[in-house]
């Protein structure tokens, strides 16, 4: 008997960002949303409808089907999966920073897909274009299937076990977070003197812009990068009343005057 | 007597990103460069060619102008006003960090037309959307005048006076400077486990388009944002061998959960 190596049928557990993106993007291109789990009935029922599909908001009241895809907040994966039983299919989660391990007890096929993108439920995105999909599985047969299924709503799909998504995931809190946070400083200190935010966008889309262009980030430009001393000077002074900014300006400009 | 409120004839002193830029938006709007100096022949006639001006090697042979405009490194800028002679004309510098004053001494119109942009020599750059002019004088009628021209070149022209200048000149060190060396991280993170900075590029792309659509920015996603100790201490785990990247983790994430 030949194996069907295609996901056709799909539970999607979760109604939040990641778990709405996912069963909007499957949806589109075919697959058959069987069923959508909520604690609540009112989300439940919101993405069910999206999607045509049923609802529950009992964990032990799931569907068959090919896949179990858990899209929930990453402090209440282990909780929900311990509650889930199931006969067949594959369970997968959806999280960066969590082992695969943490599904093994639910079926004998298991795995992770994880978006590498900021997803919001609201927010209409390219999701083939703009959501690169990192997959692992416990199996070949389940990485087969789970890659044929990402292949078809994401663009970029890449193979990562579960310590290098970790690593994958730490990287992008750098990426994302934390360039984020260097805008929440420096909005606070314009905001300071009146300036609003607006007069950095042009900056910022252009260094962004060089940063998508290279291969390889560097920094080439600013105080630190030409060892400018003096005007480094200028900058802790007119920081000597925030300490939390002047620390994470020290420490960056060390790293970068010393090229860590 | 009325007074010509209009500066036609410009000489620029420096030939490197921001001199180069300058001239040839100046050039391309009808403006005429006379003069460009620099400390060697080679790259003084390169720019000159560019833009058909004179070109000299020698700051006491300053051709007759409206405007001398210093664009040169910032540690330099001193040494170099220091050996300006003119009898007429107003001489401006394009730094950030740098007070209106240090060109007093020079002639009686001074000011400041500081571009808030990574300019790079060999790149177009659409200099008009998407280089705003912060300006800045020691006069009205010189403001006027330097309120044209950077309004011929530029879209977004901002009046600041030298402390706000140079709290802008922080913040955007923040904003880009700091940022980049964010990605810097990430990449070295990422080359720890040979996956390619390329992974995290949709989600640079797409974070920064969220910033720009923002009036504010906001750290919305993220460990730190959603206090996820868990997920930190899998992080900081991972950091154990990178001192420098830890303690700046642990700093960025310290801010992040307390709102600073």
């Amino acid at each position: 008997m030949m194996h069907n190596k295609e996901i056709n049928n799909i539970v999607i557990i979760g109604t939040g960002n990641v778990a709405t993106n996912f069963a909007m993007a499957l949806n589109e291109k075919g697959k058959d949303i069987v069923q959508i789990y909520s604690r609540t009935e009112e989300s439940a029922k919101e993405l069910a409808d999206k999607v045509s599909a049923d609802y529950t908001t009992e964990l032990h009241k799931l569907e068959k089907a090919d896949i179990y895809i858990v899209a929930v907040t990453d402090s209440a994966i282990e909780e929900v999966v311990r509650q889930i039983k199931i006969k067949n299919g594959i369970i997968v989660h959806t999280a960066g920073a969590a082992n695969i391990d943490i599904l093994k007890s639910v079926s004998s096929d298991y795995g992770v897909i994880y978006p590498l993108q900021t997803l919001i439920k609201d927010k209409n995105i390219d999701f083939y274009n703009k959501v690169p999909l990192c997959i692992e599985a416990n199996n070949e047969m389940t990485e087969e299937k789970l890659l044929k299924m990402a292949e078809l709503i994401a663009g970029k799909v890449y193979k990562l076990n579960s310590q290098k998504r970790l690593v994958l995931h730490l990287a992008a809190t750098f990426a994302n977070n934390f360039t984020n946070y260097m805008y929440v400083v420096a909005d606070k200190l314009l905001k300071s003197q009146n300036i609003p935010f607006e007069t950095l966008k042009s900056l910022i889309e252009e260094s962004t812009d060089i940063i998508i262009a290279q291969e390889t980030p560097a920094v080439y430009t600013g105080p630190a990068a030409r060892k400018d001393m003096n005007t480094i000077k200028k900058h802790l002074e007119l920081l000597k009343n925030h300490t939390e900014f002047k620390k994470l300006y020290e420490l960056i400009t060390k790293n970068i005057i010393n090229k860590i």
